[in-house]
């Protein structure tokens, strides 16, 4: 794109800067309490490059779970499809359980149905986020590992389950019950013996 | 067991008076200013009946959305699993989807972590409630259906998606979407053609 910033210049520093402080004031101060104005003061930039460059509050915490999600849940390309899941579900849920990200996606599952704007960010994320996930999927359909099926519902199917621990439930997500749930989607329940 | 009310009397009137109006009472004012005066004045019973038999706001919110997931989330039995595990999931999203327990459901997720009583009573919730869910996966591995495999992991592999549809990522939980959820679980994804 004509006039993009270089990745790692000096915008790029301003960016990640800004997105850091957002999601340290967001668990500090609430939601309804972030202002743009007390994001730029903690990450020391001027409030008119806050204010020019996202605009509004759920701009700019779109875009920092957004950025924090790429980095902390990259997608694996292991080619295994058990491999993959596991692994996104593993790194999903470890971001989830972060306490800042956690406090952003309780408050979003508070708000949403009160808050358009809330709900716009939040559609907008899980939109994104969902299809990139579906990647490894669509890899393994690719591949042959598997014949062609909705890939955002196969993410849906595996992390569904893990999230609702996190924040419903409040049972603990081990590693094992991460690797049933894998298991559970890709090969269905076990079988009964058949000589009985 | 002694001393237990006749259930139909006088008793279990007052008590579904009581549970119907702290659900009202708690859609209207929110979980922060729901008191048990407020809720008996709504149902019109003296309040020191409902501090007796409830005590405290915890209690009485514990009674009232298992009353309702019972009323209106019975157990199926088919006798077959995929049939019981659609009814069941249908009747969960359904009952879900209605604002007072919805706006439960959202309290609960936003408040547990700052509340130990909210907490308290969500985990009280859903242990027992998994474990009754859990009773139609008991019943296919005893008829043979299935192999044995932990019951509630089950019933979370077929309603997490679905929940985390409804309260995280607001995309529409339609029939088909559950159908194919439910027959993930049982039968896995679909195999690659052989001959290719």
């Amino acid at each position: 794109m004509a006039g993009a910033p270089r990745p790692g210049g000096r915008s790029a520093k301003v960016r990640a800067a800004v997105l850091s402080a957002a999601l340290a004031e967001l668990a500090e101060s609430g939601y309804h309490a972030l202002s743009l104005d007390g994001v730029a003061r903690r990450a020391g930039v001027h409030k008119t490059t806050v204010y020019r460059r996202w605009g509004t509050r759920e701009a700019l915490l779109f875009d920092a779970i957004n950025a924090r999600a790429d980095e902390y849940v990259p997608i694996p390309d292991n080619g295994s499809l058990r491999a993959d899941l596991l692994d996104l579900t593993r790194d999903a849920i470890t971001n989830l359980s972060t306490p800042h990200v956690q406090a952003v996606a309780r408050s979003a599952v508070a708000l949403a149905p009160y808050d358009a704007a809330v709900a716009t960010t939040n559609t907008a994320f899980w939109t994104e986020r969902l299809a990139v996930d579906g990647i490894v999927v669509e890899r393994a359909i690719s591949r042959g590992e598997i014949a062609p099926t909705d890939p955002t519902e196969v993410i849906e199917a595996v992390i569904g389950p893990a999230y609702m621990r996190v924040l419903v439930t409040g049972r603990p997500v081990t590693e094992e019950f991460l690797a049933a749930t894998v298991d559970r989607v890709l090969s269905g329940l076990p079988k009964p013996a058949k000589d009985v």
